[in-house]
């Protein structure tokens, strides 16, 4: 055997979880996992891996410079996931295609992307959440903002705020002033990217009246309560617009029967990273953190892009931003119950493994000694480890 | 929208669980990690990709091109990781290396190899297991077994066997008869494979005795109970041989207090995939199967690659093989309940979201309609669904 000094470093924007993370992780996820299934979801896991030309669907262009390519061994390209929401809808445009409507489907997954590393954001990222395809009715998008409340209250967070917007606003005030397509996406770039200056110095470039460049001005402003949606009503004149904020109000409307009104804040600026949403879009936020814990929204084009059309909506929570928040916000993290410590003097090894199989089956948390010892060496094992209590057999 | 159909196609070797094979997935997988964490082991995650130099460590030569290989943004070569107990390794040599020991670990995880598909194979599967560190007790391996034993059985397979053998007792009647390590290493491939063809023609290449060529061919038939071990005493003449069966022997009276002596059978021709076995060896077998349903044995040099010398003995439990042997014996399959279906008619809506949720506060698992519709229309898709009851408000 060698026994030359090896590099322990782990590659790039991926991160370990040492055993209580990974117990804080497995609680949290389990906790959603039960929670969709109560709501009706069914979970699905697809491959980490998936043919690149089916991954990059309905997705911005740019995306693919942020994939973990490789090839399989006939020379296709290949890569690792970067979101579930892509794979999801290829499984339901195939094995999933005759099951009855609404279908109901939950996840929790790792996705990798190449990413500037920071705090929350590692190439190798956990997302939990469902997708509920078949329906364009509104109580679909109110349900899934208000189960992705729930799941935000059920992992432990105690204070957070839903941004609400709905991409038809912006884009029906976009087409009642007849931008072309192209200023219209780098208006909608500027807003993904939350870069105002941005996008003030596109709207300028606008051959447009002053009072039309104006409104165009108002969107990353309508941010608040629902005054906010009847201020964006006196600017809507197109027909798209009005139905956007129809519908906002309609969602709205059933959210105060969750109890999930009081966590909503109406942004209409939101647009999302993904070009494929379509209709109410939204992004949870936590104090301490500078990007979203989940998102989600309305995109009633994807599965049409793998030969099924069907309307859906969904979310995606960030399980490593959930973690990142309880750590941040101090808040109670899921204890991992450490009972009882067996130790025991030679000759009573085979009494020990009885007495330990007994705690667990009494439901205590017990670690079996490998080998015997003096009960000091025990209890000060017992003390390293966490353990509450020793059982000691001489 | 392009409309054009695409390919909804996975890559050679990936699967999709749908929603029964998920949920029984996850059943399992909860049910081992409850069960390792009731006996002191803490669970870790560490990254899907790692560097291909530290995947290798310790595997026999030809496993790198099993690898699914990828290059980071500076060239290095990564690859997925194709076991879990590499990746814990470099984790205890690094961040866990001031951890009093012994060092109980578990895990949960996906592992990708390229191999021949057949039932059983895919090249992205799940492994659930442990690893405990810091021991070379008797003892430790004795718990191994029996919660290997114990992870089977709350999996809901009810009858396998366990085939039990120790690496050192072959290598020591080869080393006893002076064989180069060539000869040994050719002897030890054929073993690995099952292939007595192979092994028998590479004792007839040796320039041994009749009686000692006689002695190395009684190797992979050393298989039975107890009295395997008899007679395998009456051929170890080398102390590396005997100190096999006493150790052995050790487990075994250890097997007998946790009651998993009724599973096991020995095996003294078993090697294992992995040339970093140096102590006891086990394989799970079940009806039906042709590849154990989970593997494991005692490691001591395998973290002393990483720079920290430590002993080390673990299992993985394979969980699509767990599966599959559920289905193939037609056992129980954990049930997913669907109890309510909540439909509504026009105006109803909100007074259907408050029953949903009261129902789901009762711990009802409970879908809810996304739009009005008739009774009938609610009733017909309740069957669809398969929920139990239907609860409709008009």
């Amino acid at each position: 055997m060698d026994n030359e000094m090896q590099v322990l470093e782990i590659p790039y924007g991926m991160r370990d979880f040492l055993p209580i993370e990974a117990a804080e992780k497995r609680t949290i996820e389990e906790k959603l996992a039960s929670l969709y299934m109560a709501w009706g979801y069914d979970e699905v896991v697809t491959p980490t891996i998936e043919y690149l030309d089916n991954l990059v669907q309905g997705s911005r262009h740019s995306i693919e410079t942020h994939l973990f390519k490789l090839f399989d061994r006939k020379n296709n390209t290949l890569a690792l996931r970067h979101e579930m929401t892509t794979p999801i809808a290829r499984l339901s445009a195939s094995r999933l295609q005759d099951s009855p409507l609404p279908l109901k489907l939950s996840y929790s997954s790792n996705v990798f992307r190449y990413e500037e590393m920071q705090a929350g954001r590692q190439c190798e990222f956990h997302q939990s959440g469902v997708e509920l395809m078949g329906t364009t009715a509104a109580g679909a998008d109110a349900e899934i903002i208000a189960l992705a409340a729930k799941g935000i209250v059920d992992s432990g967070i105690t204070t957070f705020t839903i941004c609400l917007g709905q991409v038809d606003f912006a884009t029906g005030l976009m087409e009642q002033f007849q931008l072309s397509s192209g200023e219209q996406r780098a208006l909608q770039i500027a807003l993904e990217q939350h870069d105002f200056v941005q996008f003030e110095s596109r709207i300028n470039l606008l051959s447009l009246t002053g009072s039309a460049k104006e409104t165009l001005r108002q969107i990353p402003l309508l941010c608040g309560g629902e005054d906010v949606l009847e201020k964006a009503y006196t600017l809507a004149i197109s027909e798209k617009s009005k139905r956007a904020l129809d519908n906002l109000r309609a969602i709205y409307r059933l959210l105060k029967a969750y109890k999930a009104d009081q966590y909503v804040r109406f942004d209409l600026g939101i647009i999302r990273d993904f070009s494929y949403y379509t209709g109410m879009v939204f992004e949870i936020y936590t104090d301490g953190l500078g990007f979203p814990l989940a998102g989600g929204g309305r995109y009633d084009h994807l599965l049409s892009d793998f030969g099924n059309p069907c309307p859906a909506t969904g979310f995606a929570i960030g399980i490593e931003r959930i973690l990142l928040a309880i750590t941040r916000q101090h808040l109670a993290r899921p204890e991992t119950p450490k009972d009882v410590y067996v130790g025991f003097a030679n000759g009573a090894e085979e009494a020990a493994i009885v007495k330990a199989g007994r705690l667990r089956m009494e439901g205590k948390v017990t670690e079996l000694a490998p080998a015997s010892s003096t009960r000091e060496e025990a209890e000060s094992l017992r003390k390293k480890k966490g353990y509450t209590d020793l059982v000691y057999l001489a």
